[in-house]
C-alpha cells in the first residue's frame, strides 16, 4: 500500500468517527508516519483501537483543548482526551513558539490519548531547527524492577536535534529491554525469547514468546526508576495520576488516558545553529569511525535503521498484513469507508 | 569516619588546593553526601584527582563563572573550568529562581568538570519543592552499541521529586548496563561479570572482572543512543564539544571537561503542591503492594537503598577503606593538611 492511500483511508475513517477533517489528517499522517519507518506496531494496525476509543468515549473526537498555567515559557495543555496525535501537535507547537520566545519551551499536557510514535513530534521540532525530549506516561504495562507484576509503562523518551544532512536525529525509546515490536514480532515466528525480556500473564519469567505478556524493563531498575519518574513529572505534576489508579483498580484507573510533555530548546539562543548543525555531523562521523563489533556488523545512529525504511517504503510501499487488513476491512465497512485495493490485489 | 570529619577535611585540602572557602565547602558537602548513601566511588577518594585537575589546570579554583544568553526561564553559566559541585549549584540556584518566575527554569552549563553525584543537585531542587532533571556529559569512557570501543560516556540522569514524607523522590542512574561502582566492586572480590556488562582495553567482550575496562551501554543501542543525544543536547548547545575531540585525538580532547543541564520545573506553578506530594507518596504506596519478586526480594523506590545508606553512616559513620585513606594521607601532607584519626586508629 503506499503512504499516501493509507493516509487517505485513515483520515477518511477517523473523520467518519467524528473528527474534523484537520485533525483527522494529523492522526492519519502520524500512524501513516510510524509505518513508513518500520514501527508497525504505532501504524494502521492502530486504527481500529482508535475507533474503538472514539465510541467508547475514552477518545474525544471534537475537544475542547484549553491552554493553562501559561507563562512565555512554559504551560499545561488540557487535551480533553483529544487523539494523542493532535494533543501532541499542538504541544509542540506552543513549546517551539515559546522556545523561540523564552530560550525554552516545556509544555504538559494532560489527559490525551495514545501519543503514538512520540518520534514524530521531536523530530517535527528539529526540522523547525529546535532541540526537544518529549516523554509519555500511560497505565501500567511494564514490570517494575522487584515486583512480578505490571507496575508501569513502557514510557517512551524521545530526543531529536537538527543535523547538517538529512534533518534530524532522533531517539525513539521504551523504556522496557524489548519493545512491544519485537515481543510481538517473536510471538509470530514462535522462537524462543531471551531470559530476562518479559513475564507471562502471571508474574513469571518466560522465555516462551506465546506466553509473554509482560516486559520487563530495561537495565532492571534503571527502566522501571526512569518510568516511573516519568509517572511523576508528567502525570503527577498535571494532576491526573494512571499507575496508581489502575494499581488501584478504580474506575477511572481502567479507563484509557495518557499524560506528555515535551520541552523545545532554541539552540540559536546559545550558539551558532551552522555550527551546532556542523557538530551532529561530526559526532555521527567520530562515532561511526570506531571499530566495528563484529556481532553487531555496523555502528547506526538512533533513528538511522527507522530513515533507511522510510525510504524503502516511500519508494516501494507499506507492508500490511493480511490479518490487519482484514481487520482494517471490518472497520472501514461498518462507518462506510473504502479500503484502498492493495496493488497486489 | 565522622561525615563531618570528612567534610572538615576535604574543605581544608579544596582550600589548601587554592579555592575559596566557600567554594570548597560546597565540592566537600558533595562529595561526602556521595559517600554517605553508599556511592563511594563518587565520594572523598575523588580528592586527590580533584587536586590533581586543580593542578594540571583543568580545574579552575577560582573561576569567573558567567552567566550568558539569560532569558526569564533559561540560561546558558560559563563555567571557566569550575568544580563540578561549584557550577552545578549555582545552576541550581538559577534554574530554581527561573522557574518560580517562569513555571520553568532551563540552565545549561558550559565547560564545568567532573559533576560529581547529580542526584545531589536535583534533590536540592526538589527540597524546595521543585521537580528537577538533570543530565551530565563527559568524554568516552563507555562502547557505543555495535562499536568495540569507547564511544560516548556513562552519562547519568537524575530526575527527583519532592515527596510527602521523607522529602525526595530520586532517580540517579547512569546509561551504562552497570555502574562503574559495581564494576570496582567486581575487581575487588575477584568474581567473574556476567557476559554483556564489559569490553577490555582492546575492545574485546570479557567476563574477567580484572580485564573489564569498558562498560557496555544499558539496553545496547538505548543506553547508548541516551548517551550520544546527552552530548548533543549538552556539550553541542553550549559550543563544547566533548565525544568529537576525544575520538579524533585533539589536544583540547585529553583534557578533562564535562558541560551538564539542569531542568527545574515549578510544580506549585500546575497544580497543588500538597496534592503533589501526596500523590508521590500514593504510587509509591501503589508500586509496594505489587507481588515481590522472590529472586529481587524487595520492591524498592529510585533512592531508597541510598537514603537507608545514609541513616545508617550518618549514626555509624563512613568507612573508608585503607587503601583509600593511605592516597588521602599523601595529599593532605603534600598540602599541609591533617588527616581526621579514624575512631578505629
Amino acid at each position: 500500500m503506499t503512504a499516501d492511500a493509507l493516509r487517505r483511508f485513515a483520515a477518511d475513517v477517523f473523520e467518519r468517527a467524528g473528527m474534523p477533517g484537520g485533525d483527522a489528517a494529523i492522526v492519519a499522517d502520524v500512524l501513516v508516519w510510524a509505518n513508513l519507518r518500520g514501527v508497525d506496531t504505532h501504524g494502521v494496525m492502530r486504527i481500529p483501537r482508535y475507533v474503538n476509543l472514539l465510541e467508547t468515549g475514552d477518545m474525544n473526537p471534537r475537544p475542547a483543548i484549553a491552554v493553562r498555567s501559561e507563562t512565555p515559557a512554559s504551560a499545561l495543555i488540557d487535551a480533553d482526551r483529544a487523539a494523542g496525535p493532535v494533543a501532541m501537535m499542538r504541544a509542540k507547537a506552543e513549546a517551539a513558539r515559546k522556545a523561540k520566545d523564552a530560550g525554552v519551551g516545556f509544555v504538559l499536557v494532560r489527559a490525551t490519548t495514545h501519543t503514538a510514535a512520540l518520534g514524530y513530534y521531536t523530530s517535527a521540532a528539529a526540522r523547525e531547527g529546535l532541540a526537544a525530549v518529549a516523554v509519555s506516561a500511560s497505565w501500567p504495562n511494564m514490570a517494575y524492577h522487584g515486583a512480578r507484576a505490571a507496575g508501569v509503562s513502557t514510557s517512551p523518551i524521545s530526543i531529536a536535534v537538527p543535523d547538517g544532512k538529512e534533518g534530524t536525529l532522533l531517539l525513539d525509546m521504551g523504556t522496557g529491554v524489548v519493545s512491544m515490536g519485537r515481543l510481538t514480532q517473536a510471538k509470530k515466528t514462535g522462537a524462543a525469547i531471551p531470559a530476562g525480556w518479559a513475564l507471562d500473564k502471571k508474574g513469571n519469567p518466560t522465555t516462551d514468546a506465546q506466553a509473554a505478556d509482560i516486559p520487563l524493563p530495561m537495565a532492571g531498575p534503571k527502566g522501571s526508576g526512569l518510568a516511573l519518574m516519568i509517572e511523576c513529572i508528567t502525570s503527577l505534576v498535571v494532576s491526573n495520576p494512571l499507575i496508581s489508579e489502575f494499581i488501584e483498580g478504580t474506575a477511572k484507573g481502567r479507563r484509557h488516558r495518557q499524560n506528555g510533555l515535551i520541552l523545545a530548546i532554541d539552540i540559536a539562543r546559545f550558539g551558532d545553529p551552522e555550527t551546532f548543525r556542523h557538530e551532529v555531523d561530526r559526532l555521527v562521523k567520530a562515532i561511526k569511525s570506531l571499530p566495528v563489533d563484529p556481532q553487531v556488523g555496523e555502528i547506526l545512529m538512533p533513528g538511522e535503521r527507522g530513515k533507511r525504511t522510510l525510504a524503502r517504503r516511500s519508494r516501494e510501499g507499506i507492508p500490511v498484513p493480511r490479518a490487519i487488513m482484514d481487520e482494517l476491512q471490518t472497520t472501514a465497512k461498518r462507518l462506510g469507508s473504502t479500503m484502498p485495493a492493495s496493488p497486489s490485489g
